[in-house]
């Protein structure tokens, strides 16, 4: 079904960027889970804009309104509203791109879908402002998975042609709790530095640049995920692949497996006290859909942002001509360190849902 | 759901590698529709394996019975059951692994899951034989996409480290026609010999190597897709990372489009003749989820066989020890070329699927 | 799903009596319709409270604000949110519901399931406020059947033991238009009467009353509904089990039919000019789940309202012992008449669910 | 979906009445429970033709062949494929029946819907031969539900205008067993004979009669069912709607509760030991769509049989002109007997579908 995901946890997203609010009807959360606010707005502050020069100087109070379903910090077990009212819009910046569709974005895709009877002003629906809802549903799936003992984090693997250092075999809680903390949530901080020179060197180029995000999920039961197209892989990618750029995604060892020999892809089996593990990961955790116990490691390619101020070839849709374009107002360079607990916030959502249809 | 994909057009796997055997229930193709039973047969005949050293030399007579759905050739609208019966087993030649997994299969995560009461043998519903019945269901959907001018098709994009041409920006029914008809599914047939003799390297030395297939589909409506969770890229995520030992999916450009800056990665739109059209298709024809008329195209990573000769370390799940493991019997040096109508098959099931959501 | 209906069109309903808001989300509408607000609050003002003294005094300002979806009167093709803000509350009428649940409601089964999580005032989520968004979204359906000349109409077939007349073999658009715009909607007015009188003489008693709708829908195409548990029969039940109150459906000749011969109950089959028709339509419609052309009629059984100021027995949660309950504040004698409205708005977001399934 | 229902255990059904044969396709039943051959045939029995004058005279040898998924009477965790192959077929019976579609059956609606494509011999798809695949899927989960000290029994409630004593407040397991036993399943076997005459004179009259089900479960956990549209009584309606010939369902008092008042309709709590139950059970169990705990309890209207063998009215397809129709060949009397352990068997799905997604 359009903008929803998931099915005992199930996560139905709304609104336009230049409507009255975007928000998300959540429902499946376990009743009597407490909802750390604090730790909600702190998760969501990660992807909020304005913070500095890499981002949209656009501030949007990001407060999420419960509307329904949580009372008093409570999850009550009935499906819950929650809603960001929209504040912060300079619709006249976009004013233009009604009948000049933006290279990149879904501006062309929605006008042929929908005959132009959607408000596509700042993307409308597909703009990255719909992941914010998307951050209120898996920061609290972060918090519940957390008091399971499963843990989830990311970090950017690289921006254009700089790259962090991969995760650990192991990746830890701690681990993940430093790069949240990090305004430029990278392992290695000098190569988080090249990174930013390339996000600077595209927003003075007038341009953008695009990265991966590297993510994992730590503490999994083995044994997770249905045969076949009900896996962790097929629920993931589902799911990811919802979020606005992403237009490549790996498990484990992924593309580059593929150009492995079996000898060196397969991860040997060994025992680790009484349990099970392998001695690489190369599977990302997961064997024939279903979990191994291992980590969960996913790798998400995002693309460059497509609003660029550079002149761009397009098309008048009215006068069915070519159009030059050229797109004023605000814009990340870059989205991917953004993209970061979204991609973190997806996961766990994901992963949550697919806990609780095992475990009530 | 375990083992099944799609909404309109659902189609759920069943079987063990031996069992009875494997097949699939197929509802919502359209009543009054064809099926050319002879070229299904030799669009299956694509994934047969024995034809030749780069496959098992297992033997199937993989032809489909139909138990139901199907009378005279005639789709009649009722659910299809269709059944390939098992005949070729060599059981024993599996007998050791009950007690062993092998690393990079699903042995150990079925066994974790189902605590020892799944039949295991060969992989069971795990194995490669299972896209079998995913070509029958795929294999009709073909015929039917055909008749309503859509067509899909596929190359073996790089074995190891060798790599096919890209397909053009506009791959025609022909070029899919022609790719069909080889033994080894490769646009340039050098390259096709380069991939070859790394399988035989592979095998030579007790070993496997992986791939990437490339998959395109011309002659789809704009405006297919729904946002977010629902679109093109969702769905077939969902549906390909059911395909055995699919590691890693990209859209257009994908991983390579997340080094670019935007100005390079925007497809430029323009026009032909009355139709909106983009000058290069690193979009791979889906924005936000919905397709813009443009080729489809996706590439999809598979690992190498986990199967090898060589010996390996594993663990025996009886005596919870270490334990050395070396697979006799039949197996792939390579599944990609394989997989090549696999990924068709599939392709063409969830397009099929969106056809139908909008079309009756 | 819980709180959701619906497959092409979808409607998850949200909020709680006494919470912020009560509301649905929306999707599948189709792109570019009309929504006349003006004959949607007519719509919702049939099921309104507080009319007269048949119904509670409580009022409502039950208009309903689109946060997505719907700009300037039109669908947008992406996901609706529609809100109902909460504001007449008299949570103190409530205060002693939370120990001592009602018998005949939801108190004890929700305190069961979710441990005293939910918060339960006013009936909580399983509130007949519930029904607001509910007539939001059907309200919205029965516009777009509108305009493709179907047509859903409903009456209370019968209070207590007052029975109107049942509907004619095809009832036309104007009979529901008449029965609309009545305050109490009954074919015979005379038959109204007498109900009336059942529903106030049982206020008097401190008591309530149910009754049972008659809902039905002309216009409908032939071959609509998937066979098995996928046809209209199905749909149309688990849906309208959803309206709080229900305890029984039956389509056509129903329960009556059970007690017929084949001779008496079979449809004659017959033409009416080119259009194959049935002489009678016991059948509702409705054969093998698919609709066959005739009207479509069903019945539906609402239960007395069981919140009555008459003293009852029950128990008291956290002591664990008997208890005695005497509910005060304004409740409805009878619902079945507000009901009205709903089995429509049900019914017809089920059809058209079913038609845009089949047609886009 | 077309002849599918559930969620975690999902069941598709699939085959025509004079096809190759009939099946159901069912995932999500528990890894390592042991599935009783010999009782599921003794269950099956119960609704098999031919055993009396009161049926069909067909024969089958209804035994149904484990495709995939059962290995040595263990439930392995994969999906099952379970087939009866179609032997006794006579089909010169029906050939007439082509061009003049019989009253009260879907031959008329499935023509419309599939334009002839379906095979439509013995009513196809419709056929009530589609109920033994029901009976294996539910026969299976009957033993499950047993082992977590969960009961399913039905009897037929009434035949025509005779009727059987109701189930008692808390039907015992035995009195299920007893009912299960008997080749008439009643309570009052006086009230059996009533009803056996009435059939009996149904069918010397070359006509047939309906009947009324009453099923109930006992055992079932308080707090089962989501609310709203995903409640006890929403899943097993969309269920028992798809058992050929319902027309109508109840839950508890249902349509007679519809002319009662709240304070003989409410069901006083009360406590039994340190549980709360109901004195009266006029809910069946249900609340708000969950359970409180009490026995569910449900009735079934079925209509009578629309094949008959006295003459009746319909229409040539082929000439578009109105014909008489005498339908020739086997035909049961009555089905309402036969279909008792079928809804024992979709309500027994149901459950365990919905006992399913709470625990693991």
């Amino acid at each position: 079904m359009a903008s929803e995901f998931g099915k005992k946890l199930k996560i139905s997203v709304f609104g336009e960027s230049h409507g009255a609010a975007v928000g998300a009807y959540i429902s499946g959360l376990p009743a009597g889970e407490h909802v750390d606010e604090a730790e909600l707005y702190r998760f969501m502050e990660r992807r909020a804009p304005g913070k500095n020069k890499l981002s949209t100087a656009r501030t949007e109070a990001d407060r999420p309104v419960f509307l329904s379903g949580v009372k008093d910090g409570i999850i009550e077990g009935t499906p819950i509203c929650a809603v960001i009212y929209n504040s912060d819009q300079h619709s006249s910046d976009y004013s233009k791109l009604s009948d000049l569709p933006r290279p990149g974005h879904a501006d062309l895709t929605a006008w042929l879908k929908w005959h132009g009877s959607a408000d596509m002003r700042g993307g409308g629906h597909f703009s990255g402002r719909l992941t914010a809802p998307l951050c209120i549903a898996g920061g609290i799936a972060k918090q519940i998975l957390a008091r399971k003992g499963i843990f989830v984090g990311a970090h950017l693997a690289s921006v254009g042609t700089a790259s962090d250092k991969p995760f650990p075999l192991c990746p830890s809680p701690k681990l993940f709790e430093e790069l949240a903390q990090k305004s430029f949530p990278v392992i290695d901080d000098s190569a988080g530095e090249e990174m930013q020179k390339q996000i600077l060197a595209a927003r003075e180029a007038r341009d953008s640049v695009g990265g991966v995000i590297e993510c994992a999920a730590v503490g999994l039961p083995a044994g997770l995920g249905e045969p076949m197209f009900d896996g962790v892989e097929n629920r993931l990618a589902a799911a990811i692949f919802g979020i606005p750029g992403v237009k490549g995604l790996e498990f484990g060892s992924g593309f580059a497996g593929s150009e492995r020999r079996g000898s060196e892809n397969n991860d040997p089996i060994t025992l680790s006290g009484d349990r099970f593990v392998t001695e690489t990961n190369n599977a990302g955790g997961i064997l024939g859909g279903i979990t191994n116990g291992m980590p969960l490691t996913l790798r998400v390619a995002m693309k460059p942002t497509p609003s660029i101020a550079k002149e761009q070839n397009t098309v008048s849709l009215s006068r069915r001509e070519p159009a030059k374009l050229e797109i004023t107002g605000r814009h990340d360079p870059c989205i991917a360190h953004r993209a970061v607990p979204v991609v973190e916030a997806v996961t766990a959502a994901v992963i949550l849902d697919m806990i609780l249809e095992c475990e009530y």
